[in-house]
């Protein structure tokens, strides 16, 4: 078919050209966000008296029963169309006539298809807001269920002291807090209206950007039109956000495949969360989380690839940017699918108690807070330190572990030693030493947790104010 | 339906986890690899006498018939069935009974899933192969086309030197040279049969691995069971290989998008090539050079992706690797259109030689010839230089070019000049005199296409040398 | 030397393991803050009665001492100490004895590494707060200099219609804007205090973390021990933060190298941003841009790097985090540089005015003013951009342009025209036109400037009360 | 002190420019290969009349001198000279005078630092090569020294099957050879010489490229002088190579890690390749693996710094890529390091086979053989299959494994069942029943480290030949 912008051509656009350029296949999702922005655009041309209100009342009608045939399934989208912009408006043209042509008076298809994916965006973010309080609160659920539960803590994947399996929880809630606090950024840049910017420059009709703004219940206008069109920061900051989301639940992940091998055994997951090997029939496979580890790869490759694509384009718009939409997409997509699962694979896997207990029960985790006893009772710090090195050098060599030492034995390793150094390195006064602020104290847990219901409360009325915004449009 | 793998479990797997885990709506695109290794696995079986011939023969019937169903458009691709393998394994039992479920004997998904990969791979490099041949046989043309026409040659975008435009060709010619360099490493890696690696460490039945070798023409077994379903080395040198071509073409449809701004002029590209704007009729934008140079990211994404997903993965197999290959299927894609189109749009552009001429009569490409003068006529070099660059200088000054002194005006620069400067700094001479073995003389440029025309050649053979062995599978 | 860790080892470090595990090479830049925080650990560990006043006072007099030092360039910095945070210990301990030892007491090298990443993050950010508002300030110097230069706008590079000069550079000024947008939160996350999270669990000492947060002047302290040693999400945000700067500053260099151009000639950057060529004495070459733009992917390339360093990280410290610190540090370098050298280069420019007008004059960026002046006259857009498209065909043909067309040649291409057509279309008209809030018209891009102004207020006022925030420690 | 390119200029370069733009902090690594290059090119302009013979002797004699002074370390670099080939050429003038100036004639700093970073990068495969070498040897003398060692084999870190420890490090091997597979193309694309390129187009100079290529060993000159300048795939092959070399590593280290755990046993790292913690004396923490597979984040953003950097670049040099240098040589120095101390690192380590067998004996990692075992006798795989899945999940209940049931156990579970299952599924027995061609029974890995050995003797044989070749330089 013709093109619209065919008058200085001379020749039709090549057949595979067609296919390459052509979004439709990817941009039919914003169909809801193309025909708000179109409504709201043409009501604002009648009341400025550049479209009659005849026109306007026909388009709107249009446009509804479009959105009807899209969501029932009976549009047929056509890819010489390139976009869903012409589709949407060629297929408005076909029903309602000429009055369909005017609706793209004071508007370039620089600033609709920039409209869409703000208003797109800023939706994502509430969606993404609902998803991350649920998995807090599964966290939080999953931490109070567990609040008894001692486990090695970690790090180079070597056992250093003992803590709460529920502090180890907090610790992602922590993580998806901070995820979380990237929403409103987002949101901002997200929330600001580039309709009116037409191509480039604004528009010689006497347009109300806003009136726009208003019906589009958008916080604010782009001040400058070049920058409107050639703007897609708050696009790489939803796939900065999604990338850090990804680098959690792959933490996350890590540790419960590592938890659920054999040799830790700290945790089993679900059935309906793993699956079976089609030769081996003892198998019992992590598989969500490692695909949800493996999938934190694809997340980095979208915020690199539009970060590549933005790379010195000059202003304003480029066709280059039609790239920033697959991404995003897909991330949503990705995030979506993992965020829920997690949160259900956690409210639903079992903790092995006793075994992370009795773990503990034959190590040295406890080697701290016997060179702590040592530098409480005067002796440096670093002489302290020596002294537990070579006790836990010499135990090793024995089979055996602090714990199974006497008070004689310990008062031949240092005359230091009491009695009272029995009490002071049992696991349980490991963990109930530390009771300093951010520590693992069961009374430290405790307020952590309720410092996390009250973030969540922070939060959820956060999505609300949004939900209302957005329930304005 | 019943997991093929569910006999310890006693729950169904998750709808959500169901969905976030199938890979068939893009490995579906494997189906003639997976039926092609399991036809020769299904004949290895009944030479070694582990399957009957009459399963054997009734296994390869139903797989004929369901690649048949698959390209008529009739095959019901099932989720639920998680991939490809799993897909077609299950419509053959149907379809023939018991015999359907032997096929699977001495094999696993593991080494069935990774041998489809390394068909579709080695399959596919004959293609990229193809694709690169018919771009530099349109750069060759291009440059026999244009063999008379002087441009500006640049650096830092500023004028440097004058060039033949074909010479510039030959640039790029040597690029996708390089870039062709890569497929015969990629052809080897991917050229080894997995198949036989069981789950990871071999299989029990006395299966014949050089038998299906040579049913699907590979040229090596992979030596390490464990390697052989842990690898994907092959998919990544297909990345980078993808990376580096969108990079030479992100180079070219740089320049061309210059070359056909108003201030340049230098290209018309074909109307079939570009598109138009919605609201400035008078505008035809590069639409497709644009969108290769933005897709340059999205390739460079999926390269890194990759890399991310297979850092750290202990041994062998992890479901963090169904990641490999939705990232290739889409660099395959990409690469199609970009280099085709490219191809196209290269043969079917004008060359303005009038424009590229002219503005070299009006600027300073010849400095270097003015001060080569002098140098030849004993003059240090950096002195000659120096010299030069005040005569510049003092030309910006008066608005007026090298080329408009007389004999006069540059002995008052340096009494070494003499009249035959003026022949020395044409446009011409300096072309001309460049004509060292990878100079920009005529001679040297016809000499570069003649060396392409060979490698050509060379490129052929090879690629006809492939199909010959993908011939005999 | 003996390790401080060394007791139950039995075996000394290989020394080629010590120069690739050593970070002093690097961070060494922390010096400053690694001393405020043992400072203030010894302050806190005197006050609960931890260790002595005495101590006290003598720990904190020689971390003066060894401060002088450093900062005098008389510190001798040992590979063999692994990082600054042995090497000033070990330093104090030699000039203060035992007392050097017990400042140790009641925290980790995890949480005290940490400490000091997050103040020199914390004090990062206002300096690069700093950097944005001087750019911002001579993009709007710029803006407010050339307020009557008229230029062509561009989209897909190609003429598109006339902009100011000042509206282009106030793009540039939103971009910049949004990036100190990011400041806040990267704020936020740094001024988080991790002292007192000990190994990862916290510390069995009676420590008061509340005293030390207020003498580092902190704004809060981590909720959770484990997260505070395992988080580096902060320096993610400051690497995404540095990639969108980068991106912009890209853009704006790609377009200042444009402009350079002979072709375009738009603008000439002052000698002191350029540099020569060693054989081409014509050459003046917009180095810097091309560095900075150039740049860009080292950037681009820390980011990615530390997410992937991140990915799947076991709780809690791992070794692999040492690896965030190179790119931040090389990240406030690049920044530091091309940020400062980008303000001074947009300063010192020289813009040609009566060459972006001439082209103007001599182009169709006026097509869509012609086309918006039929619609108004009831011509339905469609086919008003159609009549457009055939004029414009029309002049290429005759080697004119729509300004060169009489009110007798307007009529013939439609019988709508009439004598104001002529006026309508000039170039002064285009810009004029565009009125609507975030237009190009001069009162639209005078109020843009305005608000700009009172942005950098803003800006200004923030950074004020974090440098008050930090003169506090 | 007065630019060497100043004429045209009539300002001098600001400071922070010259610190912004210089490369001698990095590039003055190279002094050996720019000291090489330009005795050739010297010689090669005496062979040709260009310059006397004495001006030659002059030179060559300056740069020698000029080399032993940098080896001495008495070289003073200086930053406002840029670059490594001005600090030079600068010494040498200023100690040969005028003649120093000549050896500029015919050459361009474009191509001299090409053929600088050619040589380099041509160099440092052959480096690479021993390393990778170096640790095949390590791997191929751990398999040698433990192949009777047997552990489970994971899939989904699941234990899966057992294998031999050796068939696991074998593994190993094939991808290190993988990785020297890349070497050739990466030394054929380096070993190119772009000399004779100029700036951009060739020289006017009667030079003889064919000389310098033979005195300085290259096997081809650039066909094209734009394509020689604008080249660096050859630095991004380079980057993809070492990219793949440290994700090998990271699983390495991943699995050495794991293994380390207390949880893990299987492997003791030498005390010369850990650390151990500031307060926990009982740490002994794997740093060197850890850090190794911290590190392939960065090498990963090297590769994607420099992709992003040439994206778009149009011809031919541009000053972006001064960018890239830093990339590769610390890529080199990561490796050197990486490998060297890994080879280390597994020849030191203790495999406690005890321990492996161990667990073994306590596992299900035989199922699959029992699942075997019954479908060689008839039974139909997938039922085999559901018959052992749930004696699996029987004998977890009951806190047993399949070694402990009895004969009549068995024919409880299946009347198939034979006295010969319990031979049949011993540890011993899996491992030997794998003994297709690339499976682990010991048999077959003994080969595979036979093949491993040829390899080997054919890389040395091929690191030798290049040696050669460089020894001619």
């Amino acid at each position: 078919m013709a093109k619209l912008w065919g008058g200085r051509f001379t020749k039709g656009t090549d057949k595979a050209v067609e296919d390459f350029t052509s979004s439709i296949a990817f941009d039919a999702r914003m169909y809801a966000e193309d025909i708000a922005g179109s409504k709201a655009h043409a009501k604002m041309l009648a009341k400025q008296g550049i479209i009659s209100q005849t026109d306007c009342n026909d388009i709107v009608a249009g446009l509804t029963d479009i959105q009807k045939q899209i969501e029932a399934g009976t549009f047929d989208f056509s890819v010489a169309l390139e976009d869903i912009h012409m589709n949407i408006e060629k297929r408005l043209t076909d029903a309602i006539g000429e009055a369909g042509g005017r609706l793209h008076t004071g508007r370039s298809r620089n600033d609709q298809c920039a409209v869409d994916l703000h208003m797109y965006v800023r939706k994502t973010v509430v969606h993404m807001g609902e998803l991350l309080v649920n998995l807090q609160k599964a966290l939080l659920e999953v931490a109070e269920k567990h609040q008894d539960i001692i486990m090695p803590g970690y790090t180079h994947l070597q056992r250093a002291q003992p803590v709460l399996f529920s502090h180890h929880m907090m610790a992602y809630f922590s993580m998806f807090q901070r995820d979380f606090d990237h929403l409103p950024l987002i949101y901002k840049h997200a929330d600001v209206m580039p309709l009116g910017a037409g191509a480039l420059a604004g528009t010689t009709y006497p347009i109300d950007q806003a009136y726009t703004q208003e019906l589009l219940a958008f916080s604010k206008i782009y001040e400058n039109s070049m920058d409107a069109v050639s703007d897609r920061d708050y696009v790489l900051e939803f796939l900065h956000f999604a990338s850090t989301v990804m680098m959690h639940l792959s933490r996350l992940s890590e540790e419960l495949i590592i938890w659920s091998s054999t040799e830790f055994g700290f945790v089993e997951l679900d059935d309906a969360h793993c699956t079976g090997s089609s030769i081996m029939p003892q198998k019992k496979n992590p598989d969500v989380c490692e695909l949800v580890r493996g999938k934190t790869g694809r997340i980095y490759g979208h915020l690199l690839g539009l970060l590549t694509t933005m790379k010195g384009l000059p202003l304003t718009y480029n066709k280059d940017m039609q790239e920033d939409k697959e991404g995003i997409f897909d991330a949503v997509d990705t995030l979506h699918f993992a965020l829920s699962i997690m949160a259900d694979m956690l409210r639903q896997m079992k903790v092995n108690g006793e075994r992370t207990y009795a773990v503990l029960a034959n190590d040295f985790s406890n080697a701290t807070d016997m060179a702590d006893y040592l530098a409480k009772k005067g002796v440096p710090f670093r002489e302290a330190h020596a002294i537990v090195g070579e006790a836990v050098q010499h135990c090793i060599q024995n089979h055996c572990v602090l714990l199974d030492l006497t008070v004689e034995d310990f008062k031949k390793i240092s005359p230091v030693f009491e009695a009272d150094i029995l009490e002071a390195i049992t696991i349980e006064a490991c963990v109930a030493g530390r009771k300093n602020y951010s520590g693992t104290a069961p009374e430290c847990v405790a307020r952590q947790r309720q410092v996390g219901a009250a973030q969540i409360e922070e939060e959820e009325a956060q999505l609300a104010t949004w939900a209302d915004q957005l329930g304005r449009v």
